[in-house]
């Protein structure tokens, strides 16, 4: 198993330094799933140069997948999906001015031929990136597919533990 | 009545703890209007395998209607309608980055054949639901519509009592 | 039963005659689960004296609901339910610029006190309000009951009953 | 002239209390230009038997015109002009999840044959709506029309006498 | 009278040729009540030379108002209304790509200061900034004021006068 | 390999025949990629009791990934991605009075813990999942890889060998 | 004059073939004013390695600007603009489910550090990036300012030609 | 050069001084770049009469481009555009109510004819637009060409400066 060495199985590339916040979700759900990754601040717009070495670097490593996120008119996900076949995943950063909406479309709206996988705005669409890249490695890494289930259960456990779950909470009669 | 026995005659669902808030509008006119209701957390997405038993305990318990609070892609309401003809009034959670607009969409957009009865965004949202639950309950118990239209005159009184209702609010003229 | 005599149990109410092809899905729905219903053209601008006399005669007549549907500044909804405590359905009415955004938003962002349970735009939201009076119904009346569940089931099967259900539909390998 | 008697040219009604910090702007402006008026708590879902009565109070009054401002599903300025020809200038006030687009498009969108006219979204829409009340004055009463020329001279100069107005703010060469 | 003399009373005015589509339904209705008015082609893009002198224009015959359509990032209503105190009443035309949601937005959102009075997208718009251009000169015009009631009188029967008005059309019973 | 056997390794569901048209851009990319997948017309508000057992089934076919398309209020790609691990790739149907941004909004902001991965609106948005699918199996899989790479670089060369490639296409000067 | 040489000073590129009826207009413009230019199909996706290329092209030629069309989530134009320095106007191409909002967003909203000269959606956004781009050149280049200042005439006089903008139209009156 | 003299080459105007804080970000970047201009407070609806007067002006200094900040229904920089073949650069400022998309549409959507080059909303777009400016006389002058090339290369180089860009920070593995 690639873990052993350290070896990343998924990259995870933002498009500035102030979407560490929003991407450190995915982080943490690698960590606690186990699911080496590397991460990168890489700028469509301000090092579009590295971007295909970026992408070569993915298929050199054979990474599962590439996390990516940005905001605003965010290019960072779909021009590293023009520049390999690895699977990209895109999280649209909440952008200042338009919540995000300019980021979700700027990534969700891919032309037919080159796909983005997208996910929600924010810290959510950052956490299930991460989720959707472990169910990805999942399906041929049984330690992976345990772990997530195991998450997956604890997730299902934090609804039936509630103490409002049992409907002992009731009222409106006298 | 039921109201001796305190059975609920609405039950009140919501996606998740954080939606409490929203919905908490909802509960204190149920008690208000003397409806007995009981609370469940029931998220779509981490509990689905729940949702089909909640249909059956609704159908069971023969409740007048389900009250469901749900944020983001909000599937609660839509599929706690799919599995049960108790009519379902769906409350669209505030979201972060749209504003429960993608909350009210998730919604009311229902395809023809499931519908739900879909409320405003957040916390008047919520509050509506309560009080069309309780008219749905007033087309066949005088009690709860004498206490709904005792509810409303208080609201309308509420217009008249308004110390600029009366007009002598004035100015402008010299 | 009611419907022995013809009494409408369900008001049918539109804002034009031009909403009358959106509307005539709740009256087919209506028509199959033998609900009987009175339909009227009533504007809530155009005619806004016969609101509150509407409002009266849905109480005196003990409707079970009011099915309103409008488009653009869609105020026929709301304002019935403003005049009586008779539950009200609204159907935003796809409009011509706006696709139905304006007649949605008008119907359901109704402030907290006065609701105005709403559905999808256009046909469909119709077909569902006409189902939505029918569940109500159902809570108290078996024979309606019945029906709806007849109808359901109906719809279940035509998906189950579709050729490409079963999984035969398969393709992709040499 | 209409202002000796005091007696209002211009009725500003508002749906709830909390309307009053965007209203409040208008009224500004109607005293700065001394046209007088009346202000009210007139709520379209709350007291909506009140309606008719207040649109016979305008035209008995002979109002220049009613400026009425509402939020959400916003119907009160829509139902005034429905029940009265006196001129309705509609202010939508900013709601809490949608910003005020709901309550512009439930304002503005207005089907033919009855006509609002719309301002913009929250104060700035306040203080224009008095602003064009004064204007519409001002085609036939002088004394309105010299303090409105004043008012916009004014405003004016507040541009022309900025320090940044001149340009003498350079920069940028050595 | 006015009218004697042909003098125009209300100004309409549109960027373009190609907004005569949806500005007739404003002539037909000035014709219709009476009102005499002018129409220009006066585009604020392509000749904004000739707007300070129709402004002037409208001061000098006194005008009413002007009624001015415009489409996409529409500027002609809100720059007529800088340069004249003349009320300004906006008519955003439908366009092709956003269907008049720009044309609205630029219209409507005039800074606090400058007001422009605005009605609906397309020819429900044009209509009703027509007749709200009644309605002004009906405060003072008591010979308006008739066909403005008649108007709307009539408007009020074609409800009343439809065969579905008075709920023969019932259905849905056995 | 898997696909001598013909068992598939992608499911596409869809939630209605009418969104047919739509996904049938899914299915020729894996006929042309010789993936092999099943194809299921799967409602999660008509059949909801049948998402369990499909999910089920895609675990025990131990499937890459389901494709699924929904539109309006689209609840079957995060309902499936409730019910099970295996990826889920969401394609929001362009739906006929928002244009399919209900489905996106309803796929895409699935809250924090079930991911769904969600492409373009429409029939771009259905072959891009499927081409993602493709890329997915293609990161252990040479022969899919081989397959893909070739679809990516004849896509590539449509565009070189365009006549308006090479810049022959000139002008402006006399 | 580089139109001697027929060197071009404008680069016109876009996405897709199916974006070339709307950049016609762009390039009848550039023909008009005698505005030397090449026309290039360049695909962000599907020719990612093309771009640094082109843009050292545009360097290397010492084009004045490049004019870039594209639709849905648009890449093209940022990513010209984060490969080179020489100027890049984009124009959001109409898109098939979001008429262009997509497309819109994609482009005008770029991060600080890297701009694109953003015009209208569609046809009118391109015709006006290519008269912006003779506006670039008239600055230093007084043929082209010239043939600008007539081209910008012949638009003012197709106005004042109109047989509306006279007032001749007139009516309303008896 | 004309920074010799001090003669301003740009431009910068705003509708009013609340925009400074927005427009301080061109002022800096043109600062930066060493780039002569002139700030002016310029409000097409409060100083209309001024606006033919600076365009004038604009053409008399042969300013390479006017940028131009407004918010709201923003039509500065479609009037001086409108007066002007000198290029305008349009800053969306963002507005309270709708986060300027109104003054996005009111800038961008321009009808063919009368361009403006369109930035982002805020202050991205303020820096965004005077970057572009830089870009534009960089094109006929080596000095601003060489300190824009210095400035991209500073903005570069921040990002591979940073700790995250050369993929030490890696995790997930045990």
């Amino acid at each position: 198993m690639m873990n052993d060495t350290g070896r990343p199985r998924v990259g995870v590339v933002m498009g500035s330094r102030s979407d560490f916040e929003t991407m450190q979700g995915a982080l943490e759900v690698l960590q606690q799933l186990e699911v080496a990754y590397e991460v990168r601040v890489l700028s469509a717009h301000r090092t579009p140069h590295l971007l295909p070495s970026y992408a070569a670097r993915a298929e050199r490593l054979n990474l599962s997948c590439i996390i990516a996120g940005a905001g605003g008119a965010a290019h960072l996900p779909g021009m590293l999906a023009a520049f390999t076949r690895v699977p990209v995943l895109g999280v649209p950063v909440q952008s200042r001015a338009l919540s995000g909406q300019d980021s979700l479309l700027s990534i969700v709206q891919m032309p037919a031929g080159i796909p983005v996988a997208t996910f929600a705005i924010g810290a959510a669409g950052a956490k299930n990136a991460a989720l959707f890249a472990a169910a990805m490695l999942a399906t041929t890494d049984e330690a992976v597919r345990d772990r997530l289930d195991a998450y997956r259960d604890a997730q299902t456990r934090s609804v039936l533990d509630d103490p409002y779950f049992d409907g002992h909470a009731q009222g409106g009669a006298e």
